[in-house]
């Protein structure tokens, strides 16, 4: 009953022996082997078009080389108050970019487009004193489990780009997001103006596969110094290549999420259907964000389910009785119909 | 026939079956695992005092990160001449720390302490204009294969004391030179008054283990911080607690070290007994440079023999003759004895 | 009639004339001069205490080099939302300090206690994804005219100690608020618990006259190279000296903030009993905001009236009539009455 | 007898005055009056083509924003080994650019042609693990008196052209040089394939007057907002363009460098013909290095001679005797006959 994050999962058991056959023989180092290459090439197709990638560490390198990238001088990347960029990553983007976030508000963990464009034009472009609109970033799926739908995508993309400013998206649970919409990689990206992309695999079964993604690769030509610099080009790159290998053989990536929502769903089904707990708010992806009886959480932790209890949003105190409490209940590919089971009968104890 | 880099090499055997025997259930993130803790613990032995570890994606990252935990505004840290960090780190260690790398020269790849001790004094502490000395910066095994012995380390240190500085030692190949020295990893370190270790794993058999060793934790209260706004915490620590776990077990990591350098020996003798080549420095670790007849090279490649010219050092270019050419092999957990004797054959075509 | 800032207006006689007599002879250069030694003992005798004195070019410098001393990785200063520093700086103390800067809002331009008090328990000490707290900085006087009294700086104090957070004053407009409150310079600076405070005399009679002043020199000692890493440290340094030495001068530098406040309160009167017009909001320093017909501004213009308007707050969209303007109002050392009543007279007309 | 530095002097009286004349009245801020306006026009004049301007408070900040503006990350500056850039500010290029500075050697202070093609040519474009070079800088005059002939800076420019790199030279003492050599301000810079200009006018007998000039305004694009957030933005910024005035009035500028010079001629001339002392090299800026007996050094500083020793170049140890010391002489615009020959009798005594 492992509730807690989708990376407290280990690794998928294809993607770990995909690492395992990696592991013999020799290749060439810093990301120029054949797999890197090869690998590439699969996200081409993937996203059915040229396209530049950069493994890297960990999201939060994603996300602030891929600021960094389009980042000049007094710059300031448009963000959702409740991103990831702005609250987890302990100013890394900033400090990557040299760069300002300014947190625009907006309902169900998305930016809101009005919003967003009153905040750009805060910022005109000969205002030396406030500093300069360089970039948005949304975060697909959010970080309270909501998803961006396209024509909400449309809807940032087109203020983004009436400014002139290059559009990010936040993907480290891109799958996920994927599904819950029925969308190809490509629609929910470039085709709605999405110029880069931080394509998360960790969290949905490699234990660490993280890349960028230029849907624009002349806009990618400083990116081989800023990785480098920023100490992220591996030197056994290839092991990266390989677990992007294994997870996008046959599918699986799609599959492991889709697994994940499914599970969330029984979470879903299980939370509405019950006397003594509801939704906190609809979610679609593997984030389920539920109100339950602080007796509830109590037993569900004494038989050993690991999940957080979360913020009350200050917005809507109401929102959480007294007696109860507001937890976030995550979902990963290694999630079990009796992890849900489990969990959802201590609901009812 | 792979003597290009031992970063070419993959991971062995028991390290790739150690991560995919991790990759099930679920643990903690962030560092924050059973596992995690457990191999910190095994570093507390193996370096036979308390220790901070802080495991990151790079050695660029190990090197860069130690180098900033210690930084202040204006800082100067000394290297060799030739040291990783100012060649080939793409400006890594100024960009974390916001400081300037001073080069020393020294003959063998190693800072020749008074020249060291000169630089320093270039620096009074009042010197605004000049900036300051802030950190000393040591390769062990060095960038030309050689190795500093305990009491060069020693040498160093002492004058790094004087003027107290913290001592860092870049340890990309610490195994091959423990091995080479046939020293305790405290003797080579913190009994020779090192502050602060980058320790790789992943030249040395695993495919990507890399930590910062504090021998005193109390200079390691910023390096949280430091480490997350640097994009080098890792969500899923565990794998590489894993590597780590596999590569201590049963000393592992000193047989394979053992193997390395003990292939370099062979390639060695091979080559000072050679009529056509020579060795064109001494070296004791996992790094041979050797002068051969460029037809020579040229067979080794026809041969698919994979390994680097190297430039003929400026101050010395008399070494290799107008036929000649200077290669640098590089030997590894993989590397076997066919592999050397095929190499070695080439020199007798 | 010219209202549009304060430093629009040029540098009193005294000092002009102060700056004059200096240029001649030959004194030792970077801040080591007698004339430099002697103004820090000045700002000493004036804080009624030992002090820590670095000049700097702008007032931008002297916020973003006090925040940078105070600084650590994944650091984070609290400010007023509409503070200088996150809103007219173009990111200079974020880019100086490498931290964030995290808005806390607040009624008449002051920092709400318990708002930050709640802000800053959003950064437990150990939660290394959100970053920490490092700093609060308040202005005094505020960007819109306010002053903190003196408990109130009091209270902001109590709850930055209680986090152990150094708390640094920007005072811009400094004089003017020591003249609206009626307090002695160490009143409202270290007996309440300032740490570092930005002096600002170009504002008010110098013509480039801004200063850090440390309460406690133990806090300073990284400033020399903080400041001259940032390219602030003058070579003829003793030219702001004696910018200093004609300002504190028999107490010019209360004078001229006490005829600037009392142009001021002559404005505030006259909008006050003006049938047109009125205050937007109470301010007791040398800046006044007006609700005015757009009509009374339109020939105010006309007559060569200088003066910007001002963005209606959002929470208040109220205040302003739809034939009306809120415009912002500076008066400064070299207001005259006659400016002051020829701009009244607009009103009326 | 004040030979310490030019910077030592105070403000020449011309200068001093337009201050004054300055004082009254009221501009907008920020760069924006009509005398910013007027001044940069006058520099457009002076170096015959359009040009951008930027007043900055230091010869550091003048140096480093100038090489801000045309970083990449893991950029390289090339510089010689006994720059200003490199030896005397603290690390300020470095931190404003995230670049690194490599020295190139070079006799008489200035860097030598060849080796500078050699340096560059040991980071080709795409290997991403040494870095990039970026830029090349040059000062005129040099660090050790000398002046770069036309055809000396041809040479240089023509490796950083064949490299695409941009071309900056530090002119702290600009016209020290163009009087030495007898060329106009376009000659020495542009036409010579020079981009971007540090001027300063500290040094020759203003008080604080930097401006960086770029000669393809195209490239000066970013720079409001790089000199903002380097919090080098002068609000009361027509204090800095009425000493320029008073600077370019009538030619004074080259008047005050012609005094300078001459005066170091007066100097040299007197040394060449002293039977105790000797010229340690040719100069022909204002500045002299002499190697005088040490008796009369201690002569010259008991009659309040004022200047500093000098550090003996290492490759040269010979150049000065035991009984000798190397000295530094520098003559500003405030120098006169009589100090000269008070401090040539000390040498005769």
């Amino acid at each position: 009953m492992f509730f807690a994050s989708d990376n407290w999962a280990g690794a998928h058991r294809s993607i770990a022996e995909r690492l395992l056959q990696e592991s013999t023989g020799f290749a060439a180092a810093y990301g120029t082997s054949e797999l890197d290459r090869r690998v590439e090439a699969r996200f081409a197709e993937i996203f059915e078009r040229e396209v530049s990638v950069f493994f890297v560490a960990t999201g939060t390198a994603a996300n602030s080389l891929s600021l960094a990238s389009v980042q000049r001088p007094g710059g300031i990347t448009f963000c959702h108050s409740e991103a990831h960029v702005i609250e987890d990553e302990c100013g890394a983007p900033d400090f990557f970019s040299s760069a300002r976030l300014v947190a625009v508000p907006g309902e169900a963990g998305k930016i809101d487009p009005d919003k967003l464009a009153k905040k750009i034009a805060g910022f005109p472009a000969d205002a030396v004193h406030h500093g300069r609109a360089t970039a948005v970033t949304i975060t697909q799926a959010t970080e309270i489990g909501t998803v961006y739908s396209l024509s909400e995508i449309d809807a940032i993309s087109a203020i983004a780009k009436q400014s002139n400013l290059p559009l990010h998206m936040d993907g480290a649970r891109f799958a996920n997001a994927l599904v819950a919409l029925g969308a190809t990689p490509a629609e929910m990206t470039w085709k709605r103006g999405v110029d880069i992309l931080s394509f998360g695999g960790t969290k949905n079964g490699c234990w660490c596969a993280e890349a960028i993604v230029f849907f624009n690769p002349e806009q990618a030509k400083e990116m081989p110094f800023i990785r480098k610099r920023a100490a992220q080009l591996f030197s056994k790159s290839r092991f990266i290549a390989a677990q992007f290998d294994g997870y996008f053989e046959n599918n699986l990536w799609l599959d492991l999420a889709g697994h994940s929502n499914g599970m969330a769903d029984r979470l879903r089904a299980g939370i509405s259907g019950s006397n003594s707990a509801r939704l906190a708010w609809a979610t679609t992806s593997n984030e389920v964000f539920a109100v339950i009886p602080r007796s509830a959480a109590k037993v569900a932790e004494e038989r050993g389910a690991k999940f957080y209890e979360w913020p009350v949003p200050t917005a809507t105190p109401e929102l959480v009785g007294s007696e109860e409490t507001l937890i976030r209940l995550v979902t990963s590919f290694a999630t079990t119909e009796a992890d849900v089971d489990g969990f959802l009968s201590c609901l009812v104890a």
